[in-house]
C-alpha cells in the first residue's frame, strides 16, 4: 500500500495539515516508460506554497492530486532504459511512499555517486542551481561590488552568498534570529543583520556604505523596499522568491522605494531556475568543487515522517527551519 | 532687469505657485566663458518636481535659487568661443527671462538650423531622447511584439509609442480623456485606453491578448500595477517616470504585482536620459529623419508669460496639457 498526501483545498492564508488529504491506496502497474521509486527524502520548497494556488510557470496542482514535490528515492522496477532498480534518482516525485512516474515529465534524474542524498537535493540540487544561475546570471556580480542575501541562512540564500564571496564579493546576509545569524558568520559572511532584532534599513546603511550592488531577494515585502532605498549605481535586484508573500490572503503592496530603480538607473530582475535545467550540468560540477574545497557548506534540517510533511513545510514560512527543510520517510536499502 | 522666479520652498503635494518667489534683479556681468542668453521657451517637465525635492540624480535646487528648467533662447552676448551672439540654444536655462551660464554646466547646445525650437524642446530634445534609448536601449523592442505606454499623449510617450509603431511593434496606448485618445488614435497606435473612462486592466487583456512585451512607464501608480499583471513572458518594464507619484505626501504602495516579473521571467529596468546625451548627436538625426517623414509628430500646449511659469507645471500634473508643456516668455528678435 501507498500513503499519499493529496491536495484537499486550496490554503487561505498559511499552509495547514487541513489543506491536505492523507490516503492509502494500491500502488498502481507500471505502463511502458514509467519508473517505480520508493521515496526516501521529500524536499520542502517555498515554490510548493505557490504550485497549490493558482496557475503559475506550472499549472497549479490539482484538488485531489497527490501534493507536488521535489524527493528523493531509490527506484523499485524501472521500465524505462535509463533506470535500473536500485538506483538513487530525484525528481518531480510527490508526497508519498511511492512514485510511479513518466521520467520526463518528472524531471527524474540520477544522484550522482558518492553525493549525499541532502546534498543533492539542496546545495546540488534545486537551491544550489536556482543560487548559481540566478546571481551568476541575472546578478552578474563583479569582485568587489557589494551582495546583499535575505534569507541568508536558508538553502538557497547561504548558498547565493557563499558563491558571490566566491566571486570576490564583499556579501551582507540577512536573517532571523542569532542561531541563523551565527551560521551566516560562520558561514564567512562580512557582514549578517538579524531582522528579528534590528533595523534592517539602518543596518543596511551601516554594512553596505557605497550601497547594494546585487540584492539576492528571496523574502520581498518591508526588507526588499529597504534594499532597494539603498540600491547603489547601476545596481540589481534578483527576484528569486518573496517567502515573506506567499501565505498572503490580499495582495501585500508591492516596493515603494521602486523608482529607486529610475533614480539608480537599476534593474530588478525575475527567473525560473527551471529555465536552466538543461543547463544543471554544467552548473553542479562547479557546486560540487566548490562543496569539496569546503567553499560551499550546507546544513538540513530532517523531519522524521511523511505523516509530518505539511507541518514541515509550513516550517519554511515560520521560519523555524535550520537549513534544508527535508522529511525522511524511509531509509536506503543498500548497506 | 531680469525676472526670476526662485524656489521658495519645498512643495508639499501638488507643486503651486506658492513655492516659488518672483524677483526682479540686475544681469550680472558676463566672466569669461560664460554666455548671456535671452529666454524664449521654457519646457515644463515632470522631473522639475522631483528636482525641487530632495537631492537625486541631480543635487536638489537649493532653496532661494533660480528654479531649474530647460529653456530655449537666443544668446545676446557669448564670452565663450563655441557660442556668439544671435545664435538660438537650449540648455538648463531656469525660470528667468535673461540667463548667464557656464555652457558646459548648463548642457548649452545650438538648436539646428531650419529646426522649430518647440520641437527642439521636445521631439528632438529630452522627450525625443528619452523615448529613443529608453525605449530601444532598456526595452529593446523585436517587429510583432506589443508595446504598451502610459501617458501616452504626452510628450514622451507620444515619441515613445511612435518609435515603437516604427520598429513593427503593436502598440498600446494609454492615456485620460477623449481629447487626449483621439489624438494618440491618429498617430496610429493599434489600440487606446481611456484610464479616466475605462477599466485599464480589463481593457488590457481585451487589448494585448499575447500579453505586454514592454510597457513603458511614465505614469507608476494603478497603471503599472495593471501592465505588470498582464507582462508576457521575458517582457520588460521600462521605467521612465511615476508622474502619478510626484507629489505624493507620503510613500504610496508600490506595484503589488511586481512577482510578475519573476514567473514571467522579467524585467524592470530604470534609466535616466542624462546618461544617454553624449549620444544624442547620435539620436537626434534619427528622429528628425522620422520626423520629417511624417512618421514621428508632435504637438506643443504653449502657456503664455513668465508670470505663469508654476501654473504650467502644475498642468503636467493634473493632466491638462494636450502635448509637451512650453512657456513662451519672448518673441525670437530675428526677422
Amino acid at each position: 500500500m501507498n500513503r499519499q498526501w493529496l491536495l484537499a483545498r486550496r490554503p487561505q492564508g498559511m499552509v495547514s495539515a487541513d489543506d491536505f488529504h492523507l490516503v492509502e491506496q494500491p500502488i498502481p502497474e507500471l505502463s511502458d516508460g514509467q519508473v517505480l521509486v520508493r521515496n526516501l527524502y521529500l524536499s520542502c520548497d517555498p515554490a510548493q506554497r505557490g504550485w497549490i494556488g493558482h496557475d503559475t510557470y506550472l499549472p497549479a496542482v490539482k484538488l485531489g492530486d497527490v501534493m507536488r514535490s521535489i524527493a528523493a528515492g531509490e527506484v523499485v522496477e524501472s521500465r524505462h532504459r535509463r533506470f535500473e532498480s536500485g538506483q538513487v534518482v530525484q525528481g518531480i516525485l510527490g508526497w508519498q511512499d511511492f512514485a510511479v512516474v513518466n521520467p520526463d515529465s518528472s524531471m527524474l534524474t540520477p544522484v550522482l555517486p558518492g553525493v549525499p542524498i541532502d546534498a543533492s537535493l539542496s546545495v546540488l540540487g534545486l537551491n544550489g542551481l536556482t543560487a548559481y544561475f540566478g546571481l551568476l546570471e541575472i546578478g552578474r556580480p563583479q569582485p568587489g561590488e557589494t551582495v546583499a542575501v535575505s534569507a541568508a541562512a536558508g538553502a538557497t540564500g547561504s548558498a547565493a552568498g557563499q558563491i558571490a564571496l566566491i566571486k570576490g564579493c564583499r556579501v551582507v546576509g540577512i536573517a532571523g534570529g542569532s542561531d541563523k545569524c551565527r551560521y551566516v558568520s560562520e558561514l564567512g559572511f562580512h557582514a549578517v543583520i538579524d531582522y528579528k532584532a534590528e533595523d534592517v534599513s539602518e543596518r543596511l546603511r551601516e554594512t553596505c556604505p557605497n550601497g547594494i550592488d546585487i540584492y539576492f531577494d528571496n523574502v520581498g515585502g518591508d526588507m526588499l523596499n529597504a534594499a532597494l532605498a539603498r540600491l547603489a549605481m547601476r545596481g540589481r535586484v534578483v527576484l528569486c522568491g518573496a517567502i515573506a508573500r506567499y501565505n498572503d490572503t490580499a495582495p501585500s503592496p508591492g516596493p515603494s522605494n521602486y523608482l529607486s530603480l529610475a533614480v539608480q538607473r537599476g534593474r530588478m530582475e525575475g527567473f525560473i531556475v527551471l529555465d536552466y535545467y538543461d543547463r544543471a550540468s554544467e552548473a553542479i560540477p562547479v557546486l560540487y568543487g566548490w562543496m569539496n574545497e569546503g567553499k560551499l557548506k550546507y546544513r538540513t534540517d530532517v523531519v522524521h515522517g511523511l505523516e509530518n510533511a505539511p507541518a514541515a513545510l509550513a516550517r519554511l514560512f515560520n521560519g523555524e527551519n535550520q537549513g534544508k527543510q527535508l522529511v525522511k520517510i524511509a531509509d536506503p536499502s543498500g548497506p
